[in-house]
C-alpha cells in the first residue's frame, strides 16, 4: 500500500508541512517552531521593557536590531503562510489567489498581520504612536497557535457560554444592588467615595470579586453589614463560574477526544484526494482518540462497534500467527457491510492517535458518501490479504 | 393530522406568542424581545448615571424623554402581559379576570410591577424619594426572564440549599471564633479597631472571604498567628460552596434535561385541549431533552424504553424504505401497550427538543390519564399508517 | 404485625423522642427544636453585643433576664438529655448511671456542657473572666446538632483528610520558600517589614491565600517578581483544596446514602429488641437511601438484588390486583434464601427513607446473625400472606 | 509455601525495612519515622526563628546543641540510606558502590544532601552565608517523602500539565493586556505607579489573582472601568486552574489505584528474586487497589477477569467448606490458562492492598515473561492443593 501524492509544488508542500508541524519527528519543523516561539517571547519582552524610561532601551542599537530581526521573521512567516495556504486540504480545489484570500481573513492570519502591522506602519511613516502599542502586544496571542491545551479550554468555555453569560448578568445585578445599597448608606459619611452609584460600583466590583483593594471601605456599622453580605455573595459569585467551567471542562476532558484537523486527514490514503465539499461534510462527524503507550484500543474478546483508522503512532494487533504492526493510514475494527468485527485485541505500542468511527456514523457515511466507505473497505481488505497471504 | 385550535381572540393569542417568544423563527417576537432588553439596559444605565452630580443628567431634556419612553414601554408590556394572561394553558379554564389576578401575583409579574411603580409614583406625586431608588433598579432583574441559563444555575443552587445553609453556619461559626480570638488578642493594642467583637467581626469576614481590604490588620505576633489560621480556614470556607455548587451543577447539566413549560406542551396535538388540572398533574412528570444537529435520539439496533414526542426542531427516522421526517407533535418510540419499540434509528436533523417519557411514567400515565395515552397511541398509529400506506 | 415495646418509663421515652426529633410530624418536638435554635441565636448575639461599650448592655436589666433564661433553658436541656441517655438503643442494656456517663463524654454532650459552664461559674463565683468568653460562644456549635447538611460536609472533608494534610504541608512549604526569598530580597530596603523570616511569613501567607491586606508589600523590582510568582502559586494553593473537597463532595452526594442511626433502626420491628452488641455489629453495614415523591425504588421488570426495609415515608407496590401501601417497618425485595426477587415495581408516594441491604450483605448477615434474617423473612412472609390472603 | 530469602547482610536488610517503613506494625520503623519528622519540624522552626534579631537565638547554647543534634541525625540518616541502597530491589543486581551512586542522584537523596550540606559547609568553613539559607530550609521538603497524599496531587497536576501551561499563557496574556491598557490610561495621572508597562504589570497580576494589595489602584473613571474588566477576567483566571485540577484530581481519585512500588513487590514470593530488568519491565503494568475493611474484592456470583495478588492486609474467601484466610503473597482469581475464574466471593477483613492484573495484561505478561506467569500459577495451585487436601 503506497501513498500516492501529487509531485508538483514540492517546496510549497514541504513548507506547509514545516509550518503546520504535523509530521512527527520533523526536526526542521521543530526548530522553526521553537525559533518562532522564542522570537515572540523576546519581542514582547522587548516591547514591554521599552516603556521603562530608566532602561532607555530605545537608545540602544541592539534593541533596534532585535526589533528589526523579529519584524523580518514575522513578516517572512506571514508571507510564507500566505504562500502555502493553497496546500490546505480545504482550499486545494480553489485557485491559489482565492485560497490565499480565504486564509487571510481567518483569525490566526489576522493576528499574524496585527503583529507586524504596527511595525510596518512605524517603519514607513517614521512615527511610533502609542495607540499602536496594544496592537503590538497582540503578537503574544500568536502563542495560542502553538499550544494544544487551548482547544480543551476554549471548548469548555464555549460549551457553557450561556451559563457564563447568566453568571455575568448575576454579577452585574449583584454589583448594582450592592452599590445602590452602599450609596444610600454611606453617601453622607463619605461623599468623596460613595457620592454616586458609579463610584459605589467601584467598591462593589472590588468586593464581589474578592480583590479588596481597601482604597474604598465602608466605615459605618450599617455599611459594614452591607459589606459583609456583599462579601458572602461574592463567594457565590466566585463559585458559579468555577463550578460551570469545572463541570464543563471535566466533560470535555472525559471524552479524551480531539477534533480531527484537515491536515491529519488529508495525509491518510482513505481520505486523501477527496473533494473539499466532501471533506467538509465528513469532518464534523469524525473524532480522534489518543491512546498512551500500552493502552488497549480493542480488548481481548471484545467485538468493537467502531471502524478505526490510525492517524499517528504505531499499534500492534494480536493475530493468531503473532503480532502485526499497524501504522498511519491502516484500517481495522468493524468493516462496513460486516455485522461483527473479528475480536482481535489491539494495543498501542507508542502514543497513538486513532480515528474511531461509530457504527451509526458508518451507516450515515455509507448512505451519503459510498466512495469513502469503499476506500475504507479496500484498505482493510488489503490488510487482511497481507495477513493471510 | 391537523392541529385544532380555538379561532376567537386571535390577536390576544398572537400577542401571547410574541411575548412568550416560543415559536422559533418569529421575527416580530425577536424584535420585541431585543427591544425590551435594550430598554432595560438603557434605563438602568440612566438611573445609575443620574446619581453622578457632575453629569447633571436630571437637567437634560433628553434624559427625561428617555425615562418617559422606557416607562411607557414597561407599562405597555406590563399591561399586555396582564391582558394575555388567560392564554396561558394553565389558566385557560379560568375566567379572564381570575386568570389575570393569578398572573399578577407571580414573581415575574411582581418584578415587572416593581419596575414601573416608582416611576408611576414619582410622576403622580411629583416626588422622587431616594428610598425608591433600589426598587427602581429592580428592573434589571427583568433580564432574568430572558436568559435561559438561569434555570440550570437556580436548580443547582436550590438542589443543595441545605448544604449551602450548613456552609453559611460554618462561615458564621468561623467569623465568631476568629473575631473573638482577635478581640481577646488585639483589643488592648488597637482599641479603635478591635475594641468589641462586632468590630473584630468586620476584620474576620473580610479575611475569611479573602477580600482583605487592609483597613483593619493585626499588628501583634499572636494576632498575626490567629490571622494566618483564619486565612487558611478561609480557603476551606471558599472551597466548600464552590465544591457544593460545582458538584450540584455538573449533575444538573449532566442530565441535559430541561423542564417542559406549559406553552411548549399546549401547542402539541396529543396534549392540547387538556384540562388545566390534568396538565398540572402530568407536567411535573415530563422532561425534555435537547439534541444537537446530527445527534442520535435512538441508535441503530437499540430498542428504546421511551416514548418520544417531538417538541421543536426536525428529525429523520431511518425506515426500510428510506428516511422519514419527524416534526413537532410527532410521536415515536415505545408505544403504550406494546412490549418493544421497533428498533429504527432516529437522528436530529436540526437542533431539536424532544419529550422523552420513560416506560414507567407511561404506565403511571396510563393508569391515571388513559385519555392522554389514547391520544399518544393514535398519533403514533397515524404515523405508521402514513408510512405503510 | 404489631410493634411490641416496653411500657415502663413512658415519660423518659417520650422526652427522648422529643429531643431526638425522630418521629416525623411530632409538633411538640418541632416546637422544642425551634425554641432551642432561637435561644442559641439570641444568646450568642447577646454575648457578642455585650462587648460593645457604647451599648452598655450589661447595665440593662432585661439583658440579664435574657441571659438567665437562656442559661436555664440550656441547663434544663442538658439535664434532660442526660436523663434520657439510657433510652438510646446502644445504651439500653447498660445500667442507667453508666449509660449517662457514656453519653456525658460524647462530643455533643461536651459542647452542651461547655455552653453552660462559663455561666454557671460566673454565677457561682461572681466573676466574669474574659478567658471564658471563647468558651461561651461555643454554644453556637450547638447548631451543628440540628443541621442535616453537616454530615455530608464532614464526610467529604474527612474522606480526603490525608490529601488535605498534604495541601497544608504544600502551603507551609510555599509560605516558607516565599518568605525566605522575600526576606533575602527586601530586608535591607524595608527592615521594619521584612526584617526576619517570621515577619516575611506574614506577607507570604497573606499573599498565598489571596487575602492581600496591603499592609506589607514588596517595593523593589526583584521583590515584585517574587511577589508575582507567589501570587500565581497562590492560585494553585487555592485550587488544590477546592479540587479535593469538590471531588470528594460530589462522590459523597452521588451515593445519596445516609448513614442509618440507632434511633431509626431501633423503632423498626425486624431490628427492635436486638442486643446492643448485635446492633453495633450490624449498623456499620447498613445504609439508607432517600427517594423523593414519585421516584422508582424498583423499576418495572427489574429483579432487584437488594432487600428493602422501609424506614420513613410511604410507598406503593404495584401488584397484580392493584396497588399495595408500604409503611415503616415493611420489608420487600429480595428475600433471603430465594434466588430472585419477584419483579414488581415499587414507587415512593411521599419522600421516603429506605434501608437497602445488598445481596452480599445479606449472606454476611445470614452467617453472623441468623436471628435478624429470620425476622426479616418473617416480616416479608407476613406481607405476602396479607397480600394473597 | 515458604518464602525463600537471602540470609546474608541481615542488618542492612533490617535497616532498609526500617527506613522504608514498608512492614505494617513495625514499631521501631514508626519510632524512627516520627523522630525524623519531629527533627525536621524543630530544625526548620529553629532556622526560621534564628532570623528574628530580638530572640537572639544564635547566642543561646541550647540552640547550637539542637542544631548540632539535627545535623547529626540527618547526616546519619543520609549515610544509612546510602548504605542500604543496594537492598532496593531495582538495584539488587548492581555492585554495592554503583547502587549507592545510582541512589545518590535521585531527587530524595539530593534533597537529603541539600538538607545537611549548608551545615556541613558552615561547620568546616566557619562562615554562615545567607545565600545558603534557602538551601537550608530545603529540609522541609524532606516531609514530602513521608506523606502519601502527595502522589495523588502530583499525578493530578502532572496529568494536566499542558492545560495548566495554557492557563499560565492565558494569565500572561491577561496581565499583558490589562497592564498595557492601564499604562495607556493612567500613566499621566499616576506616573509613579503606572509609568511603564512593567510597573503596570504589578498592578495587573495583583488584580488578576484577586490578591488586591491596594498599594496601586486606578483613580480615573476609565482606569476603573479597565480595572473592573480585569477583575471579572480574574474570576475566570481563577476558575480555569481550579477546574482543571478539580477534574483531573477527581479522575485520579476515582481510580483508587496506587502505583506499586519496588519494595512492595520484592517481598512477594511470585515476584521476589526476579532480575531488575524484568521487574522494571513488569512494574509499570501493575496497579494496586485498596480495599477498606469489609469491602468486597470479588462479589458473589461474579467471575472476575483479574488475577489478584495480596500485597498487604488480610482477606477471607468464602469457599464451600467455610472461610479461608488470604495474606500477603497469596494469589486468587483468574488463573492464566483458565478461561473463567471460579466465582467465589472474597472480602477484605482488614484494610488491604491487592495487586489486580487484568486478563489482557496477563496475556501480555505470559508472552513476554512466561516465568512470572509460571510462578503465579504455581502459587495459585499451591493454594488450591491446600484447600482440597
Amino acid at each position: 500500500m503506497s501513498t500516492e501524492k501529487q509531485r508538483p509544488q514540492r517546496l510549497r508542500r514541504r513548507l506547509f508541512d514545516i509550518l503546520e508541524r504535523d509530521l512527527p519527528g520533523d526536526h526542521i519543523a521543530d526548530a522553526v517552531h521553537y525559533f518562532l516561539i522564542a522570537t515572540v517571547l523576546l519581542s514582547v519582552t522587548g516591547a514591554v521593557l521599552a516603556t521603562v524610561p530608566s532602561l532607555a532601551l530605545r537608545e540602544k542599537w541592539w534593541f533596534h536590531w532585535g526589533e528589526f530581526t523579529a519584524l523580518v521573521a514575522f513578516t517572512v512567516e506571514y508571507g510564507a503562510r500566505l504562500w502555502v495556504a493553497p496546500e490546505h486540504p480545504l482550499r486545494r480545489q480553489l485557485p491559489p489567489l482565492v485560497a490565499r484570500a480565504h486564509y487571510a481573513v481567518t483569525v490566526p492570519a489576522l493576528i499574524d498581520l496585527a503583529a507586524i502591522l504596527p511595525w510596518l506602519i512605524s517603519l514607513t511613516t517614521e512615527l511610533d504612536v502609542h495607540a499602536l502599542l496594544v496592537l503590538r502586544l497582540v503578537r503574544f496571542l500568536k502563542l495560542a497557535r502553538y499550544s494544544s491545551g487551548f482547544n480543551a479550554l476554549y471548548l469548555a468555555v464555549r460549551r457553557e457560554r450561556y451559563a457564563l453569560l447568566s453568571c455575568f448578568i448575576i454579577l452585574c445585578a449583584g454589583v448594582l444592588i450592592a452599590a445602590t445599597a452602599m450609596y444610600l448608606t454611606e453617601r453622607d459619611v463619605q461623599p468623596d467615595k460613595f457620592g454616586s452609584i458609579p463610584e459605589a460600583m467601584w467598591w462593589a466590583i472590588t468586593t464581589l470579586t474578592t480583590v479588596g483593594y481597601g482604597d474604598v471601605v465602608p466605615v459605618t456599622t450599617s455599611g459594614r453589614v452591607i459589606g459583609a453580605l456583599t462579601m458572602v455573595s461574592g463567594l457565590v459569585m466566585l463559585a458559579l463560574p468555577i463550578a460551570i467551567i469545572a463541570s464543563s471542562f471535566s466533560e470535555v476532558i472525559a471524552k479524551h477526544n480531539f477534533v480531527v484537523t484537515f491536515s491529519m486527514i488529508s495525509r491518510l490514503p482513505p481520505f486523501s484526494d477527496l473533494d473539499a465539499p466532501v471533506l467538509g461534510d465528513i469532518l464534523p462527524l469524525l473524532n480522534s482518540r489518543s491512546f498512551d503507550r500500552g493502552h488497549q484500543v480493542v480488548r481481548r474478546g471484545e467485538s468493537t462497534a467502531h471502524l478505526f483508522v490510525v492517524l499517528q503512532g504505531r499499534l500492534e494487533m494480536e493475530g493468531e500467527t503473532g503480532f502485526r504492526a499497524l501504522g498511519p493510514g491502516d484500517v481495522f475494527g468493524l468493516l462496513p457491510g460486516h455485522t461483527k468485527a473479528s475480536p482481535v485485541p489491539v494495543r498501542a505500542v507508542v502514543k497513538s492517535k486513532i480515528l474511531a468511527i461509530e457504527e451509526n456514523e458508518l451507516h450515515m457515511l455509507a448512505l451519503r458518501h459510498p466512495a469513502v466507505i469503499g476506500r475504507l473497505s479496500a484498505a482493510a481488505r488489503d490488510r487482511d490479504a497481507d495477513d493471510t497471504g
